[in-house]
């Protein structure tokens, strides 16, 4: 059986958020202000060294274990046209990650960070949500609670991505669903589709909406009805690392979008997590402002997969070496300001 | 006696810059379209493997070798009260590096690299440049050389930075001589001056372009008469770079300053050169523009020390680890668009 075995239960569980340790984090704030270095000279270094502090709860942060956990989903919304690159991809690059050659693999090793890949049902796509649900209720919880499982407490800093052929167009009627406005507004080249491509997409987009009309004005049924079982079980891990007070490393425009609704149901849903980039996809600058997130990297990334929230964890482990290893004015002899 | 004993030779070496090897950067471009993810979907990752390749002049290259280099410098124009924190910081900051405590020692440990620090005569300030040339020929000269030797050709990059109480005003001062403006266009807080502060840091930049006048429309009398050791030290490692084909990361707005004359001397003079950050301090931004670097980074940080440079290392092995790493679709069975 599921974690979660209703809505209502889920509904409950996202309503019961803990916040940050704010004493961890204020004596991480005091101990950077010690440090060797004009005040606030670090910038967005010492803002990260802080914020991990909260949410470890601790002043002094670690990193030592960092998960990456990309999981993946088939989407019926394909048989309309929407992605550059046929169906049967999405199982092929997860024989791609089990075989160490995608950029994942590569990313996540560099980080320091240990992968997990996991596949939603993968050989059965959601139902095309242009004219149905994409998930019941009980498949929609099942992979929740995949996602909320597949997080492990011990977790120091979690990277979540994503891998779903047709996955952006979900992403799209998700980010619509939630803040409102057309098909055309949320959409982008994803994989790389054409203009033609571009036009299904949005027409996607807008029939979707039409079709669950004022269903989707909650959260959670938004999820269920135009999102995916990677999108769902993105949503679960999020909030197994709120509970937790992991702090997480979101990726690119469909991760963003997986997580949002937690941002839709709870006012600081979302303070846990950090945008590791700011992607080339058309709508993640758009949906990104509306959680008030703002990306640490742009480098014009469109690969999902969590390639960006990878690429930004040497930074959070830079911010942690220089708040752990520097020397204080007193300790090092300099005089201040 | 110094490496360069004449402008004329200098001028001279400044002239002769050679390309990158533009086979490997294409044989790099061509092994980035085969591998198992969107094309281009890597966005800047794939830009930096072919700009490595290119550089490195191989199609695989490497990043084993990575020296940081953190050259010290004293100024005299700190008797106008243009700096937040005293003088004699800049040799207690040094006497920080060697112990360790210092943010660079940190972020080059976390980033793989060989720190080394070279100070230069910081017990003997440069002449206060309002007033009279900072360096005369012979010691800028003696500084370009330092800068220049300091660098091995087995390096695989080489990340520049400075330290030196005053340093922003003398940068500021350099840009203008450049590019043009007063010193109210290029000035900035620095380690943190207050509004008075700021003013005399303007105040002396335009003290010194109407001093020097025409004297200055040539790059490396500018950088003689408006510099600093430490400035010219930068400059003569970029040079030495460039002639090793030795790919660089510049650093924030005193190391974007001190690199400016090589690319006023030749339209492609930082070809080889990556912009890591885009610092807090005032005037960086419109420098890059005019160069025409795009930062890798926006932290809000203003330390200098290279501290911005080292922070950008481990994205770019995060993209040679894809560009080797990565599978082919061939060699992964993955269908393709």
């Amino acid at each position: 059986m599921s974690r979660f075995s209703s809505i209502e239960q889920l509904s409950d569980a996202c309503s019961k958020l803990p916040g940050r340790d704010e004493k961890s984090a204020t004596a991480a704030s005091s101990r950077q202000d010690t440090l060797t270095k004009p005040q606030g000279s670090l910038g967005r270094l010492e803002e990260l060294a802080i914020f991990l502090a909260g949410w470890q709860g601790r002043t002094v942060p670690a990193l030592d274990k960092v998960a990456v956990i990309v999981f993946a989903g088939s989407h019926g919304v394909t048989a309309r046209g929407v992605s550059a690159f046929p169906a049967e991809v999405t199982a092929q690059m997860v024989a791609n990650f089990a075989a160490g050659g995608a950029a994942i693999n590569q990313l996540a090793r560099a980080a320091g960070a240990e992968l997990s890949v996991v596949p939603l049902e993968i050989g059965r796509p959601t139902a095309d949500f242009t004219t149905a649900p994409a998930m019941p209720e009980d498949e929609f919880l099942a992979a929740v609670s995949t996602g909320y499982d597949a997080v492990s407490p011990a977790t120091e800093l979690l990277c979540l991505g994503e891998m779903g052929i047709g996955n952006t167009t979900a992403a799209a009627a998700l980010a619509a669903s939630l803040f409102g406005g057309k098909g055309g507004d949320w959409v982008g080249r994803g994989t790389g589709v054409d203009d033609a491509g571009l036009s299904r997409k949005a027409a996607a987009v807008d029939a979707a909406i039409a079709f669950h009309g004022a269903a989707l004005s909650d959260p959670l049924a938004a999820l269920a009805r135009v999102g995916g079982r990677e999108l769902a079980a993105i949503f679960g891990a999020v909030l197994a690392a709120r509970h937790y007070r992991i702090p997480v490393l979101l990726d690119g425009f469909v991760c963003t979008a997986a997580a949002a609704p937690l941002a839709r149901l709870h006012p600081a849903g979302l303070a846990h997590a950090l945008a590791a980039h700011m992607s080339a996809e058309a709508g993640h600058r758009d949906l990104l402002q509306r959680l008030g997130l703002k990306p640490l990297l742009d480098f014009n990334m469109r690969l999902g997969e969590a390639s960006g929230a990878c690429l930004a964890v040497n930074l959070l482990r830079s911010a942690l070496a220089c708040h752990a290893g520097m020397a204080s004015f007193a300790e090092a002899g300099v005089s201040e300001k």
